[in-house]
């Protein structure tokens, strides 16, 4: 490996078990308004898990992923200016736009359509890489500064998980007046819960195909807890209902049951499959669907901010950051173990 | 056939054709909150072929449809303070809410989980039963005075159809600054069209499965027209999307292709099956889908008003009061032929 070579671990073409593999490339040349960043910790998303095996469809290979993830600036571009060298910076999804357009100029940036993301995307002609490798290069404007009392580690899953399940909050303004389920207590639910407390949601409903997390949705804040089996007793409970986890055997009419009048379905996740819903049970309640992706650069700062305040901070497993390691903690995500982000902790990669 | 009896057009057990009958019953009391409207002109309405057919699965037979209707009064309950007897009203497809629910205080009076359908439905332990009657009693808040200008004939087919298209323009305030597609040239199509141009929308999107409704789409105010084939050339063109049609080949992502980032699919029609909206197609662009569900009473009053003053009128296809005729009707609704409303005219039934 020479010096000028970045490392990470990718999947050389569709797999279905932890098989990464140690990968190699040339960097393209750092853009004057790019910094580098030497990656101290990388969350493992389940968005991976669907790009690894190829379950959505899009992936390029070879693949490096990883979009949520903080390290210290090691470069910058001769034009930044917000950022320095040793700099602690956080990283999602998307990593470069416009910054001209409708979208980025009213501060819905993520949705911009020029936008890269963070990996299995293309700027220059070259393919992007994420944080499973060493270091990254991303535009300043994606470079987001992390307040001081959120560690790396803990702070890796917010740039993806964590602004996914905030943006909704923030958009749709859920606050005291408003009770909030939460459908599905993993990766995503386990934050959307703690949102909704730190918000001082009115009821916080957190609910599951089992019993198992009854006692540690409690813990993040839930102030009631249902199996999906019981939530006939919860009929038009929710103004809001954050589906966060979902599979082939949900019952979707049931959850949408769930929601009062006029209330809201949050589809945070994206199931491979087509969600078919069933249009009376939306049409005659005058029910919304909407969706959220991530959220902007200056939606990112605030998420940021308000969890260094509020004390939101996801529940993790940490792996080395050894190719075992990964593989180790791919492994824990695909077969739905997390409890509840795995976090690839340490810098550097063999 | 006392003359103490109501008769109408029945479907006796679910029919796959025009196969209605003649059909007499008591009507129940009438209520101290009540008016009896003898029926001039009722809309023969998609929903009903639903409830014929038992496409919906909750249909109770003997079913007597008609949720679109206009008479005069001919009797008015003790407490009735608003009508007198000879007043010409309205009906849509709620006719008694309990007016005093969160939903009844708040304009939403459609939503009242006590609401009684003007068919379908029961009260008091007896079916209602709708306009293919010769008379029907409805909660006075639920008959709509009618503006002079409008006819019964016309104005039939605006209490459903009319505030179904109407209403999803008041609560998402569309206007001037907005482009509104509609997918469906029909019988709820029609009337999205020139609501939209009613509201001076800035663009008025028709796409339509056939070249055929071309000339007619741009008569009716749409500035553009495009089959379904053609959309990929207007990707992200609209704001708004109304669904007003749909069938087993619709290609729903292709629909979401059409909406703007940030924009709003408004389904309004109500197919038999689930709908299977793939998540990416959405979630990623941040779109919306809405049901909405005909209208309040505060809602048919606007409606009915805004049509008054800019002209908008359905398109309707008349037949006779006659039991043959009202078949002739249903046929023509069944065999996707209307063009676009089907209204039954005439008082008086065999």
């Amino acid at each position: 490996m020479t010096a000028d070579k970045f490392t990470g671990y990718a999947a050389l073409q569709p797999i279905d078990s932890p098989t990464l593999e140690s990968y190699s490339f040339d960097p393209r040349p750092l853009e004057e308004d790019e910094v580098e960043i030497r990656v101290q910790a990388c969350g493992i998303c389940g968005s991976d898990i669907h790009h690894l095996t190829n379950g959505w469809r899009r992936a390029t290979y070879p693949l490096i992923p990883g979009h949520e993830f903080i390290g210290h600036i090691t470069a910058v571009g001769d034009k930044v200016t917000e950022h320095k060298v040793g700099d602690r910076v956080g990283v999602s999804p998307v990593s470069r736009s416009c910054n001209e357009c409708e979208q980025c100029t009213t501060q819905h940036r993520q949705l911009c359509p020029s936008k890269v993301t963070t990996y299995n995307s293309k700027y220059k002609g070259q393919m992007t890489y994420g944080g499973y490798a060493d270091r990254v290069r991303v535009q300043s404007t994606w470079a987001i500064r992390v307040p001081e009392n959120i560690s790396s580690e803990e702070g890796a899953p917010l740039l993806c998980a964590g602004v996914t399940t905030y943006l909704p909050f923030k958009h749709q303004n859920i606050g005291e007046q408003h009770s909030v389920g939460v459908v599905g207590i993993g990766g995503l639910g386990h934050l959307a819960i703690q949102w909704a407390r730190a918000k001082n949601c009115k009821k916080v409903l957190a609910f599951s195909s089992s019993d198992a997390k009854r006692e540690e949705a409690i813990k993040l804040g839930a102030s009631e807890f249902a199996t999906l089996g019981e939530s006939d007793n919860y009929q038009q409970s929710v103004d809001y209902l954050f589906v966060c986890g979902s599979g082939k055997s949900t019952n979707w009419d049931a959850l949408l049951g769930l929601i009062k009048l006029r209330g809201t379905l949050v589809l945070l996740d994206i199931p491979e499959q087509p969600v078919p819903f069933s249009a009376p049970a939306f049409v005659y309640k005058h029910i919304s669907i909407i969706g959220s992706y991530v959220g902007s650069s200056e939606d990112l700062h605030e998420m940021l901010e308000f969890a260094s305040k509020t004390g939101v901070r996801p529940w993790i497993d940490r792996v080395g950051n050894s190719l075992e390691e990964v593989n180790r903690g791919v492994g824990i995500i695909m077969n739905g173990k997390a409890h509840y982000r795995v976090v690839i902790c340490g810098e550097g990669r063999q």
